[in-house]
């Protein structure tokens, strides 16, 4: 999932060029200001592409008296030299830029409560950060709001083993927890390639995904509690590690996956799954598309409590593979491809239901040809495949990157008509994803960018994804890049009570301003 | 489950007596405000229970030109017969009853739309009212309400075989959802002891937990989209059917569990998990607490992905069920039994796993007896020890019963507490419950109708609660009856911010009145 990380690499909005970036924090802050608010509206000057940042809103702008303030309450951890501040104004893309002088370092619920009281009456805008892995903008500053970073809370505040309820700082970094539950027998019940920098709070704030979501669900159904900051800085806490409870309105799922609009999470509880003690992944082939459904729908029935993951490729991300990665296809030549997961508590019994299952689609031709491993290994041999298609497409040219939500008997046509609708224009146009979650991965190639290409593909993409109410962001969310494409998957109803919910939990908007809500918000 | 529907059948709370409430029905509208105010003021009179309804809210009352409109837009579906409006007056445990003069029937969400659009802009208020088999007062009116049925939603709209995703209308009863996916080799991911009469939208609506939380988890998780229509008649179409949508905040969440207070259901797509091929039921004896959570702990080791119910009952629940209902111990008598139940894909691999664990939990003496059960006959036998423990409770006496959440390792100690707090003033103090959600049932008997042991129960039981920071209403909701003891389990802060949210979404309150929220909400 590492190589899930590059897909924005190149990123489909033209943004300014690197030269400009790299002067900008050489500049007096009014210049740099004029100079991100270019890099955001993208090369074309005055023509601004949808997902560029609108002008700066009217925020105060930090003075001596703010930073006398912060360094009282954070001493020694309110960060102002632009070297130190600079990794957390850009992403980690390096697709979007902020222009903040000021990074606060909290360790404590209070001092982040302090810091947001403070700001929300000195209307300061606030850009809330953890491991700053996003894809869409939604991490760094647009202009100069104050970084509040949760790096430094980090601490396992409890872990119930009886009932697997772990609590923690939101700050902790995803894969830090997983060692820790791992040495007692347990896991996260989400898994991602960002693991070793994202944060449980920035995983939580953006509703992340990844690769458990087909067995354990989703976020709003494993946090069972969340302590929050609000913007004025009074502190919600929500911090149930209770898996039932029904006293009033659950608060706590507004605040999954509001990209720090909302409110600032500080802790987090969260149900965790007993490690599985065996995993086995298989590569199959199949012929068509319909095969490949019926294989999915085959597999939940035969593997049933123990399918963990069912990803596809199609044939031209194994040329890919092949052209530029030089990774071998370990079966026959088919146009589709299907890694399929395992993980339950008994080896034999996994071992028996795999190979049940493989008969089974074999002898009834779902399948054409198929490659099974159980040892680590080639677990992972196999694994790549379906995880370095974007790494291959890096070297096929410039990548135009879609991630989308359809119902999943719909995912591919949009594969096959994105072809047809492109012809020539493009190289490669290739299809891969999470099946079993209905989240495709488009990606259309090109010699090189190709605004022509682009206006080809949007809005085709979203008015087709659209058209079959799909969601035109899986599992990114929406940020900076994407807020205005929201109409394509939501209703302007639900979107305006959005904003009425923005404007209640937080008037002044100075937590994450320009992210997640689109700029034409009809109130 | 079907017990656990009794569990209010005598209420806690003192109510008025039923010649009083028979006799409302043959009283003027007027009188009958009067009369129903007394009786959910309590028979103490002036002395107003915590859980009796407030003064009744200037809401207009109907008029013969409202009605007019509502025959106008539901022709044959304005119900005003107090003799057919009369069943939706009264809670199915016949502990609280309204003086509603109007049932509405819509059958779409248009009709739905039109109403409140109308007794919005009229100031009527409106009980929505699903399959009415709440057991906190939240599905019947409490004074003159409009009634707003759905039981002619009833149809199905769409069932995705490939991703199990089903989508129907509000009112569909919960068991003809089961019967049309078993068809189909679907189940749906909750079961209920009300199934026969509870509909998907009032289960979504309550946020119903019941028999299949362990395992497929919360409807936070499983409901993927909701059709709402909010308190002025808009509709808010947020009925996706994706796994994965990260556009903007996810809104139907506020309404999964918010009891009819923020708008009504009018349609729920809703993710449905395989049909498993083998089930199974092992009732085991322990003799301590302490063993059983080991066993619990060995269970979800060793049992892993197949392991669907862990339920307990404790010896006095068991010499209540030998003496009342004459049902035989199946094993040797111990302090503390047992009840956990597979689902899985494969029965010879279920058996094994089940055998597995009973060999280590047997030779390591955790567990001192047990029994196993794979015929469907002696499944429902073990069964109804567990779930017949309400029904043998209302044969000792009148019973005070608590529905709490706690964490899991506490969940015994309260009865315990009970018992040495309680001495010889109750006669018989029990437990039982779901382990594996951390949910008890406390039931506390006595020969009669007791003031003074209610008084020593309350507000003990929720103090205590409270301190371990537990839930004070599981998986029942608040409704009418326990709206007020909502801070013993929330913060003061997040309920005044579900006041605000419900006064944005509701600002003229119409909305199932008197429900969820305290009666001292500050705003």
């Amino acid at each position: 999932m590492t190589s899930e990380l590059h897909e924005y690499d190149k990123d489909p909005q033209p943004k300014g060029i690197h030269a400009a970036e790299l002067s900008a924090i050489m500049l007096s802050s009014e210049q740099v200001l004029a100079s991100t608010r270019k890099l955001h509206a993208g090369a074309e000057g005055s023509k601004v592409s949808p997902s560029g940042a609108p002008e700066r809103l009217p925020f105060c702008r930090v003075t001596e008296e703010d930073l006398a303030f912060f360094r009282k309450i954070l001493p020694g951890r309110t960060i102002v030299d632009p070297d130190l501040v600079e990794p957390s104004n850009v992403d980690w893309l390096k697709s979007v830029r902020g222009s903040s002088e000021v990074l606060l370092r909290p360790q404590t619920t209070e001092e982040v409560s302090q810091i947001l009281s403070y700001c929300n009456s000195r209307n300061l805008a606030v850009n809330p950060q953890g491991g700053n892995t996003g894809l869409v903008g939604g991490s760094v500053p647009v202009y100069d709001e104050i970084i509040l970073s949760t790096s430094l809370m980090n601490k396992i505040l409890n872990f119930d083993s009886i009932s697997g309820v772990l609590t923690c700082q939101a700050g902790c970094v995803l894969e830090n927890l997983s060692f820790y539950l791992e040495e007692r027998d347990y896991i996260m019940p989400l898994d991602l390639g960002a693991k070793g920098s994202c944060q449980i709070g920035g995983n939580v704030a953006t509703n992340a995904g990844g690769l458990r979501l087909l067995r354990y669900g989703s976020l709003h159904g494993t946090v069972l509690g969340l302590e929050l900051v609000l913007a004025d800085g009074q502190v919600l806490d929500c911090l149930s590690t209770l898996r039932k409870d029904n006293t009033g309105y659950d608060l706590k799922q507004l605040f999954i996956g509001s990209e720090g609009t909302l409110g600032v999470i500080t802790a987090v509880s969260i149900l965790c799954p007993r490690k599985p003690k065996s995993v086995n992944v298989v590569f199959l082939g199949c012929e068509t598309f319909e095969q490949l459904l019926k294989t999915f729908q085959l597999c939940k029935g035969m593997l049933g409590e123990i399918l963990s993951a069912f990803e596809f490729l199609d044939s031209e991300c194994m040329r890919l593979l092949n052209t530029h990665l030089k990774l071998p296809n370990p079966i026959s030549d088919c146009p589709f491809y299907i890694v399929i997961e395992t993980s339950g508590s008994d080896p034999t019994h996994d071992a028996q239901k795999l190979h049940n299952f493989l008969e089974e689609a074999m002898t009834s031709s779902l399948v054409s040809d198929g490659t099974v491993a159980t040892e680590e290994a080639k677990i992972k041999a196999l694994w790549s495949l379906r995880e370095r298609v974007t790494e291959a497409l890096t070297h096929d040219g410039f990548t135009y990157k879609y991630d989308i939500s359809l119902p999943v008997e719909r995912i591919y046509q949009l594969v096959t008509d994105m072809r047809k609708h492109l012809g020539n224009q493009a190289k490669s146009v290739v299809g891969y994803g999470h099946v079993g979650d209905g989240n495709l991965h488009l990606n259309v190639t090109s010699p090189s960018k190709d605004p022509a290409l682009l206006a080809a593909i949007e809005p085709f993409v979203y008015e087709w994804t659209a058209s079959c109410r799909g969601s035109i962001s899986a599992e990114h969310g929406l940020g900076l890049k994407k807020r205005n494409y929201i109409y394509y998957s939501k209703q302007s109803q639900a979107v305006a009570l959005m904003g009425n919910i923005k404007a209640m939990l937080d008037p002044k908007g100075i937590l994450n301003p320009y992210k997640t809500l689109p700029d034409n918000l009809k109130q």
